[in-house]
């Protein structure tokens, strides 16, 4: 592994993202990371849907998380009989799939996975847990491996000496695409909007750029339109927490007012990840809405004075109309064709979901 | 006086904002308020300058702030000879109105006014600080009095019940749009985007629209489209450190990415103030770009890693296409039409910028 990538690989290695082992998950609180690397241990399937809940990890680390809570489920339940651990293991898989309303529909198939493979563990005569955990880097394995691929699709998007904008942490994606640009001997530089309320983007992904080696700027999230323009900026990227079948992305709130600048302003906006089977229309998605009152805090300091209230949507929706591509695994696809991805993917494959 | 408008009060009392006595000029920190009043004391004209360009006061405090340290300028050279006077006064003015570039035009009226005022006094074997003191006082009434007219211009724009956006601190306009409404009888709520990075919107403008009374939610800054659309935003409006006669508005950076949202999403934009006759067209203004290391912080905390760029446009630029009016003292008018804003003035009246 080159050195650059050491910092990435932080966030990004399973026993650092989230871990079983012995009774209880650990998750790196990115809540403080980069500022402090501190780890939060839960030892209850519940503290796990808490832990995802109150954001200790986000962007995709929900999706190594929650499975690693199932197998703290699979431990709690080692001794009742076996259709009573079936029953505990299916509840606690809805308990962690709906931490949070708006990736349910993600969590669901990845629980449902953790569920299978404690099944199997359990007629086979093994571990239930570590069969749960070995999946879940089976798991990882195959996503890393599918953002490669997408990352292989967005860098050729880039041109040389190009600038990119990012929104939010895109976390494996940011890593994957930074790598294949340094693999294609292309520079670019990144400006990233510090992502308020609990400033992912100033924290997380600026710092993931910086750990590739990339020259990266923070922005605060209102000048993204004037950097756009000012600072010519070719692509505009994310990631997204779903991709519904109708080319509708949902993904962290401002993304919206991005899309909208960029195509205002002629700039390309292209959305990572794959359709979501969950969700064939945006009419199935659920806004998370938070308590109001992290907005009206910033780094821990209350920003308003008394008596005037908060608000607060983790993510927007931006239409299809504001979308360039969809950068898949298999390629790009125009978000009014995503019916051809699940074409191309084939209908027995196993998919993991990005 | 009501009670709601004390807090306001309080902000716009010229002894507040600013204020020359004793060879001294006090300034209210509006970086630390409402948290906490305090005042920074300038004994130089140069403190005073430097405390502008340091956004001790923002908004319009500046209009007050910079002819009272003209004020403070007349104190210093008071034994000087006569030419020796009007040189140290010239280059006085010249020092303060550009204490920040992109409203260096307006400055630099107001400080000439404040150079008139200087001279008449001494014509007449008066003390040239009070002469001038007593001008800004004047000069602020008759700035108020605009305004107040702006404001029922604006409010004459807002439904019954209906949702207001605004964007930075927009100081004099929103309490006099507020106390309209109220006179109106006309309820509505407001959504003030924080403004980063220094929360202008969180701390001031949301303050302000309390204390008058009024319904009121502070959003992070890439919430405004999300808002605009999910709350039904019926009316966007800011204020404006420069009008281009061309109709660009020069506003706090953001005001250009909210301007797109609220075009994408048919809403209107009404930006308010009088068209500025120092900038014939848009190619007149420079854009302010600050330290950029303070946008890498927030309330007084580091938010992003070691390595990585800040960057800080203080300001931004809305082409007249996605400005809806420019909402005056002598009505509303288009963007593209603002010759007509000064046959209404006439031509020889004294007209106080706003």
């Amino acid at each position: 592994m080159e050195r650059q990538d050491e910092g990435l690989a932080f966030m990004l290695r399973y026993e650092n993202v989230a871990w079983y082992e012995d009774g209880a998950v650990r998750i790196l609180d990115r809540r403080i990371y980069p500022a402090k690397t501190e780890f939060v241990t839960c030892r209850t399937h519940q503290e796990v849907a808490k832990a995802i809940k109150d954001m200790v990890t986000q962007s995709a680390g929900p999706y190594t998380a929650a499975p690693m809570g199932m197998a703290l489920a699979a431990y709690e339940c080692r001794d009742m009989k076996e259709a009573e651990q079936a029953a505990y293991l299916e509840k606690a898989a809805d308990t962690i799939a709906h931490a949070r309303p708006t990736t349910a529909k993600r969590m669901e198939i990845v629980c449902g996975e953790a569920l299978k493979a404690a099944k199997k563990a359990k007629s086979e005569g093994r571990d239930a847990s570590l069969a749960i955990r070995d999946r879940v880097v089976e798991m990882n394995n195959e996503r890393y491996a599918q953002i490669a691929r997408i990352g292989v699709h967005l860098a050729g998007k880039f041109p040389e000496g190009g600038t990119v904008m990012t929104h939010c942490f895109a976390e494996t994606i940011i890593g994957m695409m930074l790598r294949e640009c340094r693999r294609q001997g292309k520079t670019i530089r990144l400006f990233c909007p510090e992502t308020r309320p609990f400033f992912q983007g100033a924290r997380l992904t600026a710092t993931c750029c910086r750990d590739m080696g990339f020259d990266v700027t923070v922005i605060t999230d209102n000048m993204a339109a004037f950097v756009m323009q000012k600072e010519k900026v070719d692509v505009f990227t994310t990631a997204a927490d779903a991709i519904c079948c109708d080319g509708h992305v949902v993904n962290k709130v401002g993304t919206f007012q991005n899309a909208i600048s960029a195509k205002y302003l002629g700039i390309p906006y292209y959305a990572t990840g794959a359709p979501d089977p969950g969700h064939p229309t945006v009419d199935t998605v659920t806004i998370e809405m938070r308590d109001p009152e992290e907005s009206l805090m910033a780094m821990g300091v209350r920003t308003a004075a008394e008596g005037v209230r908060g608000y607060y949507p983790a993510f927007d929706i931006t239409p299809p109309e504001l979308v360039t591509g969809v950068v898949t695994d298999l390629g790009i696809y125009s978000p009014f064709a995503l019916a051809d991805y699940f074409k191309a993917a084939g209908e027995g494959r196993n998919r993991v979901v990005v």
